[in-house]
C-alpha cells in the first residue's frame, strides 16, 4: 500500500516471522526499535482478561534501512520472530472451512497452497506488521508536520461511547477495551465478558482522528484521501465498514444541515461543525481527518458451526479450537491509527510536504 | 484507478469536455456508442423533475482503441464534449468557498489555479467518465464470466426500501428514484419533492451487487476486493460511507450470528446467509459480492449559508445559484454499478480468468 | 510512464486521432498550444525532402486541464487529428508480416484485433504524443529548475558526428538532419539520399543532453535516473540501444581512464571528465547528464523482401508500398528530448524539487 | 520492478544483511533455498583468484511466503546475512566521494544520512538479492513455459569472444570469466590479471539470452519487453550501456540487412536472421531475446586518484583501501539472468501465460 511511502507486509502467522518493508521513507529520521515497540506492545494479545491468552512477545526488530540510529533512505525491513505457535490446532480444518474466515476462498485462490495455519498470510497478526510501519509514519507526521493521530473504540457490541473533542493517549490506553469514556467502556468490558462467557464473540466500531492536518492534502477522485484511507482500513482483517464525519447518519440529514460552515477562527478558516469528517472533493480541510472503522465479530467462536466438508462435499460441523479473541476491537486501536498515519505520511510526501531529507 | 484495468478520468465541468481513458482492456470486445450511451443516459440530468434541470446531452463519442467494431488491446479514449454551460455562475464563487463543497481545499492544493467553473475536475459531472468506462468492464464481465451487477437505491432521506434477492434492470429503472421497492419509491420522491421546496437536499444510499462471482477473486490484505471496491466508491462524490455485507449493523451482532455457515448447494460450495457481503479475507466466496454507498446530501442548496470571504478574510453569507439537484442518488446507480464493474474486471484480469483477447 | 508525471499515450496511426494525457503536472504553469507546437512541428514529416513525402499537419489541441493559459493541476488531455490517411495501403498486410514492423507478434498479442493500418498503436507516429507530453516537461525544467535539454544527431549510417560541448538549438535545427556538425550533416543527407535511392533505408543514434541537473536526482536501483530514461528512450519506436555516458566504449577502457575525478570548479564540485553521463548510482553527479540512443534503419523498404502468409503458412515476399522516411532519425530529436525531459521533471517532482504549484 | 512480480532488495552492504521481497509470485512452485543456492553461489566472490578475496558466504534463508516446500503465493521474504565487514575501511570516504562510485550524489540526495560503508544501498552487494529473485522467476518459467536463460561474457576489456548459437551452461561456468569461448576466455583471464597487476579494473559485456519465448509476450510502447528488460539491466549497478538484437551496429547499418525476414520452419513462423533480438514493437516475436549489457571497468582501483574533501571544498587524493574486484564481469552473467528471467517471468504472469496457481 501506499504511492511513495510504500508498505509491503510479510510472513504467516505460523511461519518463522511477520515483516514489514517500508520503502520511501525520507533520511534523517530518527527511528529505533523503542519507537515501536509501544505501539506493538498496545496491540500484543494476553495483556488483560478480555483478549486472547496467546503469548505473543513480539520484539520487533529492525533489519535494515537505519544507520547510526536514523533513517537512510534506503528500504525498512523489519521483523518479528514467531513464537508459541500450536499448529497442530489447524490440522483439521483444510478441508472444512471455518464459517468467517478466509480458508475457504484463499484455498480456492492459491489451489489449497496457501498455509493455513492461523490464517497464514490472512492473520490478524499480520496486523503487527502494519502497526511497525505506522508508528515509523506516525514520527515521521509529528516530526515534520505536527500532525497527531489518535483511536479509540467508539462502540462494542451494542454499547456506545460518547465522547467529545479529543482525548488524550492516557484516556483511551486506561483501560482494557481502548474507550476514553470510562463508564461505556465498563458497560464494553462487561458485555465483552458475557460473550465470552457463551462462547461467542462481539464486533464494535473504531475511531481514528488526526489533528493538524493542513488543508489541501489529497488528489481528487481516485487518490483521494477518503479513497486511500479507505482502502487502507480494509486492508485490516474484520473491516466491514468504513465512514468519514457524518458518514451513513449523514446520508439521512439534509444539506442545510449537513454542510459545513465556513468561519473565520484566529485568523484561519475552519467550520463551524464538521460532517464532512475533514475532508471534501478528497482534500483534507484543515478540520481533523475523522474515519469510523466498523469490525465484525471476530469469526472464532467457541461454538459448534455448521460447515462442509470440501473432500465429501457434504455437510459437517466444526468447533474452532485455540485461544482466540472474544473481541479484537480493544487491540485493533493501534492499527487503524497506523492505516491512518501510512495515509497522512504518503500524501505528505507525495505533496512535498515532507521531503527526502529530514533536516 | 485500476491495476490492470486502468481508468484515468479527465476534463472538467464547464471546460470543453470531460472524459474516460481505458487502458487494459481486452482485444476483441465488441464495444461501440451504442453499448455505452444507454449506461449514460441512466445518469443524465433533466430525465425527471426530481433531478437538475440543466440539459446535458452527454454523446458519447469513443476516439480510439476500437477497429472494426472491437477492442484493440489499444488504450480507449471516450469523450463527451461539454454544452450548456453559464460559467457566469460560479465567478463570484472564487474567494467565497461554497460549504460541502471542494472549492476550498482545492484552492489551497492548486494555489487558485483550479478550475472554479462547476467545480472543475472535482464535479460529478466527471461521474459521466466512470460510467463510460464501467460500461465497457460491465461488458467484459457479462460476456466473458457471465457476471451481472445490478445497484439500486435502498435509502432516501430517511425512507428506507425493503429489497429481497437481486432486482431487475426494469424494476430498479422503472421510477425515477431507481429503487424497486415501488413503495418507498413513492415515498422517495415525495420526500425529495419536499426537500426541494425548502431549497434543501436529500442524501441517501445505494446498493450494488455481483452476482455470479467465483470464488477467489481478489488479493489479499492491500488490494483486497474490499480495498479496491471502497477505494472506487469513495472516489464518486458525495460518498461518505462503504459498507459491504451486514457492514456497520453486524459490527453490533455476535460471531454466531454473523458468521456464514457454509452449506452444500447444487454440488457447490454456499452459505446459508451472506453477512461477509461476498467477501472473506478480501477475497470473493462465490456468493453475491453486496457493497452499499451512502451519499451525503447535495450541497449545492438554494438556502443561504455562512461562509468567509478569503480576500478580507471574515464572514460573509452565500447563495448557491445555478440548477441544481435536489438528490443525486437517483443518478448515481449507473456510477456505483461502474466502480463495481471496474474493480471486478481488474480483479478477473489480473487473475488471468479475462484473458488478454476476448475468444 | 512516469511515477508521478505520467504520459498514456493513445491512438492509432489511421484512426481518428492521436493524444496524449499527461497527468501530475502540476498548477500555475502557463502552457498553451503555441509551446507544444513548435516542438510537434520538428517531428512532423514533409519537412524536407530528405522525409516521408506524406502530409501530417499535426495540429495539437489542447482539450482539459489548463484554465485561463495555465494548467490547473488536473489531468491534460491533448489530441492531433490524423488527417491523410491511406489506409488501402495496409489491407494486404494482415496476413503477410512486413519483416522489422510489430505487424506478427502484434497479431499474435491481440488475437488479430489490433488495427493493422500504419502499425495502429505501434506506429512511429504516435511518437508526436511524447512531443506533445515532453513539450510541457521541458518547459516546467526551464521554468523551475533551470534545466535546458538538447538532443541531436551523432551518427547516420557510416557517418558520424563531431561535437565538442552543448550544441545550440540554432546549430540543431540549422539542417536537415539535425546535426550540429555541418560537415557531417552533408555527408549524412547524401548516404539519406543514395540509401533513398536504392530503396532502402539507414538507422543512426541520437544523443541527448541535460543541462544544469543539480546532483541528487533520482532513485537507487530499480527507478533510477538510467533505468527511467532507458525505459523512456525504448519506448520510442526503432530504438534498439541505450548508453550513458562512455557506455559500451567504457567497457573496453580502464577504471583509472574511465573513473571521472572531481575536483572543485567555481566553489562546486564537478569533475574533470563525464564519462559516467552525468549519472552515478543512478543518480544525478550535477555535470551533464549525456544519453545516447540507437535507432535501427527504418522497416518499410522499398525493396522486395521475404515474408510468409500466415494463411497458408507458405513463404511469398512483399513490398512495402506508401511513403516512407528513408531514415526516422532526422525527425527523432524531439522524441528523445521529450523522453529525457519526461523523466527529469518527473524525478524532479518525486523529489519536491518541483511542487504541486508553480509560484 | 515489475508489474505483478515484484521485486523489492532492501539492505546494506555492512548492516545486518541484504534480502529480497517478492510478491506476486503464483502459489505451488516447488521452491527451497537448494534453488536458490546454485545461482548464488556463482556470484560469490572468492572463487577464484581474479575476482575478489573477501569472504562472504551468502547463504540465502527463505523467511516466508513457502509451506511444505512450496509457495504459497504470499510475499516471499529471503535474507543473506552479512560478515566480514571490515566497515573502517569506509571511514575516511565520508567526506572524500571517491570517483565512480554514487558517494557524491548519494550524499547530496540522503543529506548525509545514507549508510556510506561499502556502498550501503548501492553496493554490488545488492545484486545478490537480484539473484535469489532470479532463481525462482528462473524456475517459474523453466516449469511453467519451458524458457530457458543464458548469460555470459562476451567482452572483458579488449578481448571479444566469438560465440555461435545457445552456449551451454558448463560451457560458461567452466571457466573463471564465465564465457564459452574458451580461447577468448583465457585471455580475457590473462587481462584481468595485467590490469589487477597495475591496480587498475577492467569492463565489460554480457550477453543474455532467454530461449523458447512464444510471441506476442510483452506490452506495446511503454512497459515493453525492451523498456522493462533495459530498466532491469540498469538496476545493476556499473551498467552503462543496453542493447538488442543489432543493437548499436545495426544503427550502422540498412533496412534491407538489418531488417528479418520471415520463413516457415517446422510449420512456425520463423526469421531468418535475428538483428532485432526477439523484439519487435516492444514484442516477443518467438525468436531469442537478446541483450547485450556494458559494465564499466568497476571504479574502486587501487591507484591514487583525484577527488575533493567537500569539508574545505578543496582539493585532494585519495586511494581506495579494501579488497576490491578487478573486473566484476565474471560475476555478474547470474546477475543479468536473474534480470532477464525476472522481466520475462513477470510479462508472462501479466498476459495470464503463467497463472496464480502451479498446476
Amino acid at each position: 500500500m501506499g504511492h511513495r511511502l510504500v508498505l509491503t507486509s510479510f510472513g504467516e502467522s505460523h511461519g518463522g516471522c511477520v515483516g514489514a518493508l517500508l520503502t520511501g521513507c525520507p533520511a534523517g529520521l530518527e527511528i529505533s526499535e523503542s519507537d515501536i515497540q509501544p505501539m506493538l506492545d498496545k496491540r500484543r494479545p494476553g495483556q488483560s482478561s478480555i483478549t486472547t491468552q496467546r503469548k505473543e512477545t513480539d520484539r520487533v526488530e529492525i533489519l535494515t534501512g537505519t544507520y547510526r540510529g536514523k533513517t537512510t533512505g534506503a528500504p525498512i525491513a523489519m521483523t518479528i520472530r514467531n513464537s508459541d505457535q500450536r499448529s497442530s490446532d489447524y490440522d483439521d480444518l483444510k478441508h472444512v472451512p471455518r464459517p468467517g474466515h478466509s480458508d475457504y476462498p484463499a484455498g480456492i485462490r492459491y489451489g489449497g497452497h496457501n498455509d493455513p495455519r492461523g490464517g497464514g498470510i490472512f492473520s490478524g497478526r499480520l496486523t503487527a506488521t502494519q502497526v511497525m510501519a505506522g508508528a515509523i509514519a506516525r514520527k515521521l507526521l509529528d516530526r515534520c508536520m505536527g500532525i497527531r493521530i489518535a483511536s479509540y473504540t467508539v462502540s462494542i457490541g451494542g454499547v456506545d461511547a460518547h465522547i467529545d473533542g479529543m482525548p488524550s493517549e492516557d484516556s483511551i490506553y486506561g483501560n482494557d477495551v481502548r474507550c476514553p469514556d470510562t463508564e461505556a467502556a465498563a458497560d464494553m468490558r462487561d458485555e465483552i465478558v458475557r460473550a465470552r462467557g457463551s462462547g461467542d464473540t462481539l464486533g464494535g466500531t473504531i475511531q481514528s482522528v488526526a489533528l493538524g492536518v493542513p488543508p489541501g492534502l489529497g488528489e481528487p477522485i481516485y487518490n483521494s484521501l477518503e479513497s486511500d484511507l479507505a482502502a487502507a482500513a480494509f486492508s485490516i482483517p474484520s473491516v466491514k465498514g468504513v465512514e468519514f464525519g457524518s458518514g451513513f447518519a449523514g446520508a439521512r440529514s439534509r444539506g442545510s444541515t449537513n454542510n459545513d460552515p465556513y468561519t473565520i477562527q484566529d485568523g484561519t478558516v475552519r467550520t463551524t461543525s464538521n460532517n464532512s469528517g475533514g475532508i471534501l472533493g478528497g482534500l483534507s480541510t484543515g478540520m481533523d481527518v475523522t474515519m469510523r472503522v466498523a469490525f465484525k465479530p471476530a469469526s472464532s467462536i467457541a461454538i459448534s458451526q455448521r460447515s462442509v466438508d470440501t473432500r465429501t462435499m457434504s455437510g459437517t460441523t466444526l468447533r474452532v479450537r485455540g485461544r482466540h479473541d472474544p473481541c479484537v476491537v480493544p487491540r485493533a486501536p493501534p492499527v487503524v491509527d497506523a492505516m491512518m498515519a501510512m495515509v497522512m505520511a504518503d500524501h505528505a510526501i507525495l505533496l512535498g510536504m515532507i521531503g527526502p531529507v529530514i533536516l
